[in-house]
């Protein structure tokens, strides 16, 4: 049987798996992505990982999609990631074309996602939408016409690089005010320390240190009514919801798509987001634009490198 | 010989003219939209502007191409236009089918400019771009993949709507802080008036009254050195110029086109204006974006109107 190798490198985990031409996930991994540590290091844990997922198969690997942050489609490297310290440029699909001697198809992990979500998810059907990938940082994808835009640089769609407060919180990116310095797991929990440090009430959150927290707490703390956690989402909610109202003024989409580690807090987010939207929305877009909570599991994320693998296969390029 | 009719029905003046597959302009005029009386009103005088056009030539009219404010090409009507009185709805296409007999295409107004400067000006031969119109509102037309972006309810391209700060400028769209109320000439001058208002420095411009000024008197006053219009017009590009890294934060074109009234001020807006947008690019991005100024003259506006109809004829839809 032909399988693609699919692989999702995040800022903080990595994800592989061998997907078949009808998205079935037949192995998956997760590791820990040590983006601290040089590529070459990770470039030899993910071949170990991929091993130990061959060596459990007849299968045979026909293609290779990678989704990674900051990945340029045209040049195929991995370029100015912040939330990567493997220097300024990365030669993603040479390495892995290299390393594993099969064809490869790379993108920004936040496109791949997107394309994931019109081949597999919940995007079957539309033509235009968006992705946004709520993780450590803010990815976003964009479909138009039924395509991945990639742009005249192979840049398209680094909506977390909006800026939405000039004078706003420093990003890793060396710009201030980036829309995913509020709305992203890394986002709420800066507003989280924004709002322990403002306010006096009592919060399960203020045990915890900045590099211990994740979202997952804040989102558990929020549902048994923790004020602090239940302000940092609704402040993140109402950003977000603003920031999508101008992605609408330039896409018009059928739907903005939520994914990633925030967008598991489901209707926690998602309910102030689409209010927030709507009042910031130009009028003739008004109840026009859904907003979607992904379904995709952690599992699922490697349906979009999937689908970059399979597409890139079925069109012969 | 074959002719386009090709509509340019602006806020303030309407233009008009017949115009060739070639692009060649045969005869062109221009008057008054009159955008305060009916719609009813506006159809009877482009009749007899159309008829003295018609009555000169041997010409055919083959088709009919309108730009518009706020059309939605989908369903062909001018929809929730903030700056002509004519009703939340107007049946446009129907109407112009109507009154004139021909086959009839319809556009907002900016995006038919971004698909006359695709077919017939600064962006022939690129794929990716975006055109802002800065006349008396903002408008926009996004060019991907070689197409006019139409989006999945026929309104895609509404930056002028793009909120650059939740507490800002009334907009006449309901909204507060909208691109359109810093960068187009009205825009400019309310900050000319906020600027006589804060600033106790000589201007030629305290001697007009709102209704009166124009951009050319502004943009006359900056070049004679004038404290308060060079104010204005640095507010202007700074805030036009962060909210296009926004626009290329998720398009990735390879130019942003400026045309309409303000951009006659040439490099007094496209310096600084470039200058603010490398700024606020996210770094992939720096220096690799064009920003130029449209070469259209009043008179080749109604290109735009008239590549939609030619596009629509070649293309037999």
């Amino acid at each position: 049987m032909e399988i693609a190798l699919a692989i999702d490198i995040g800022g903080t985990l990595t994800k592989t798996g061998l997907v078949d031409g009808s998205g079935e996930i037949l192995d998956k991994r997760v590791f820990s992505t040590e983006a601290d540590k040089p590529f070459e290091h990770f470039l030899e844990r993910l071949s170990a990982e991929v091993d130990r997922m061959t060596d459990a198969t007849d299968a045979e690997i026909v293609g290779i999609g990678v989704g990674a942050p900051n990945v340029n489609a045209i040049s195929g490297m991995i370029e100015h990631a912040p939330n990567l310290d493997w220097g300024e440029k990365v030669p993603l699909l040479d390495s892995i074309e290299e390393r594993f001697g099969k064809k490869t198809w790379v993108a920004n992990d936040a496109n791949a996602t997107a394309l994931g979500e019109l081949v597999y998810g919940l995007g079957q059907g539309m033509k235009n939408f968006v992705v946004l990938t709520l993780g450590t940082g803010l990815g976003s994808g964009i479909i138009v016409n039924g395509q991945l835009l990639i742009g005249s640089h192979g840049l398209a769609g680094e909506i977390g690089h909006v800026s939405i407060d000039p004078d706003g919180r420093q990003c890793k990116c060396g710009l201030r005010g980036c829309l995913e310095t509020y709305a992203s797991v890394t986002g709420l929990k800066r507003t989280v320390f924004e709002m322990m440090a403002e306010m006096k009430d009592d919060s399960v959150l203020r045990g915890i240190s900045f590099m211990d927290m994740t979202g997952e707490q804040i989102a558990e703390a929020a549902l048994k009514g923790d004020l602090i956690a239940l302000k940092a989402f609704a402040d993140a909610a109402d950003r977000l919801g603003d920031s999508m109202a101008n992605t609408v003024a330039h896409l018009d989409p059928e739907a903005i798509i939520l994914t990633g580690g925030l967008s598991k807090a489901g209707s926690l987010l998602a309910d102030p987001v689409r209010v927030s939207m709507e009042k910031h929305l130009f009028t003739p877009y008004r109840n026009r634009v859904k907003v979607l909570i992904s379904n995709s599991s952690d599992l699922s994320s490697i349906h979009g490198p999937a689908a970059l693998a399979w597409n890139g296969l079925r069109n012969g390029n």
